[in-house]
């Protein structure tokens, strides 16, 4: 089976880019401000910023998941994906994320390696990952369907989702593996992470429901 | 007569996303800062980045109106809607605005059915309804005659415009009756909803008329 | 002479309403937030929201000039344009801007007609219009030159020349001339119009002579 | 050999208007907030939103690089251009850097010469100057291979890294260089700049690595 090179690494180097930068601006946002309203109005613009430029430039390569629910998605809607493929994608994300909480860790003087502490957790938190998620995919499948640029979109809502869901839509169980690795703003307790990747997958599930009754060609009739 | 199931949806769903942005996006700026000033530039990016998104994707179903006030307004510009389409769409947009709502209080873990007690009321803030309203207005049928991409214009203007109306451009019945259902910065008590829907339909009024005046063909000549 | 009545009606309505929008937005961020730094930038986004769907939509109409000096380079550039065609727009923006204020006033609860007692003057305030018209005209024709999305790219520069100029870039006559009806923020005082008027007419003959470097065709051969 | 006058204009202009936005927007930020949070908000605002009229504006006369290290990446890359071609364009970038300085200096009162006091150094900072400009390159060429509009990716990525990095993405000599004249939030003190500048040129090289790998058309068969 061949794998495309520059595939893996889009989907390497787009998530380590994009925790580099939710995790980087959350430290420096941390640093800068008191006020935590405008350390995550920071972030989330920051992190819109950053959304714009990498979907565009990877998107051609690999599609520019970076989200191990949102390739799962993509393979079920796309019957001709591989299994390879997937299990590909899903590596290389996770461990891009991990490499781009490190290189934020040494841009900003932490230790390279150190875990968060940020314990996020509770029903309503639970909650909300499971709505970013289904949110986070309908806007991308809503934006294909409807021929529109997909990451002005997705960049503009998770600036927007950052403030609107109450765990600030994480919606990502590669991109909250790698914020595990950062003892800042952006951090998730490595404890509180697998209940945020088990409610992104419920999200997706959910998400991809919506899609075929939504998006999904002659699905409905009425 | 048919309904078509999938624009139904996409009026729902795309009201119930928009509020609990709206909503979702209040509660936790006044939770992050004490600054309201920051509050509100969080509540009107949050706002503006959701509107990107949903007007996109929903468009293509639905035309994406989330709003009483503009699916009477094209009712009157383009003949060819029907009462009950007209009828359908508000129930739609009335309802998702209430689960909307619901959807962010369960996420923020507020109590969920809880009602405003903000009161919104005065000759100024009932005239800048009217201005928000027609602007609004404007910005739609303006940016579609100008063959514009009507989403980032509404996007755009209402993130303005929760700053430079004094009222914060509710601009939108169902919206605001969706707020009723929310104890937060984004409420707006029961009692000063009823006065909001009545300027926001005579803004309606005016916004047709200088529609037709602006930017229905053949209609103007001089 | 012929003069188009969706044209004037263009030129007053836009300039109204995007004076409308740079006072109300001052007026509310001076209200909510006392960091002058989160007022500005409340009153910088929300100017580039306004600009971005009003020069979208009456672009098509009158050419969306908003602006005496931009008219007038318009007509130096363009050799048809009449010399009514340019007073009766300079008329439409200035009674504009005018209303425009008068709007925000009502909206806000301010006296109807009441004036800025905020002096703007001094060398590096004066030098800093001239900078700001030209860049204004630079980023207009050069855009148009382009062949890009002049309204995208007039709406991002004035947020940021909001920023980067000591007179946070009016540039513009007839909206200063509305925005002395402002005591606010946003407003100037009568006495300092004169000489920021000057000011940018300076800077619309300095960037005129730019434009015709750059961006007319065949203008230079090297 | 022939040089394009209007190329080397548009190279010294665009130089000069985006440092004089970068260094205006920092006086005026520290001028208005006390939240350092706020002040770089703001200029990260206020530089995206020039970057993207003068890539656009000048971009058909020149490139619009007004970088060194993106010029001399682009002369590798392209090999038709001359080395006289590239020489010119860094002597362009870097006296327009400096004039734009002198302009910001000016309309805010300040010396017209001055230098900065603000040491930038450390090995995380010198870390983050590679990682900041390797990342612009990427957006630059990536999205030139992506079709996409180059203008709008750099300035969202550029006001997303001005908090994602610890140096705050200069990534760029000559408007380093440019900085070094202002005594303000965004000047970098003159010792700090060499090593600034040599980071930057080590982050050249590894871009234009990737670049080959990711973006050049049948580099990588696999």
């Amino acid at each position: 089976m061949l794998i495309n090179r520059r595939h893996v690494a889009a989907e390497f180097l787009g998530t380590a880019l994009l925790v580099m930068a939710v995790v980087g601006s959350g430290i420096m946002a941390e640093t800068l401000s008191k006020d935590v309203g405008v350390q995550l109005l920071a972030n989330a613009i920051a992190t819109g910023g950053a959304l714009l430029g990498l979907i565009t430039i990877f998107g051609p390569l690999s599609g520019a998941s970076f989200n191990p629910v949102v390739t799962l998605v993509g393979a079920f809607i796309d019957k001709g994906v591989s299994a390879v493929s997937v299990a590909t994608d899903i590596v290389s994300q996770t461990t891009g994320a991990v490499a781009g909480a490190i290189v934020a860790n040494i841009m900003f003087g932490h230790a390279t390696f150190e875990t968060s502490q940020k314990i996020r957790t509770g029903g309503p938190t639970w909650f909300s990952e499971v709505v970013a998620t289904v949110g986070l995919l309908l806007i991308i499948w809503g934006g294909k369907k409807a021929g529109a640029h997909v990451a002005s979109l997705v960049a503009a809502w998770i600036t927007g989702a950052y403030w609107f869901t109450s765990s600030t839509s994480i919606a990502n169980p590669a991109v909250g593996f790698g914020r595990m690795f950062s003892h800042s703003f952006a951090g998730i307790a490595p404890e509180s992470w697998p209940m945020f990747a088990f409610m992104q997958m419920i999200g997706g599930v959910i998400g991809y429901s919506f899609i075929k009754l939504l998006f999904i060609e002659n699905e409905v009739n009425a």
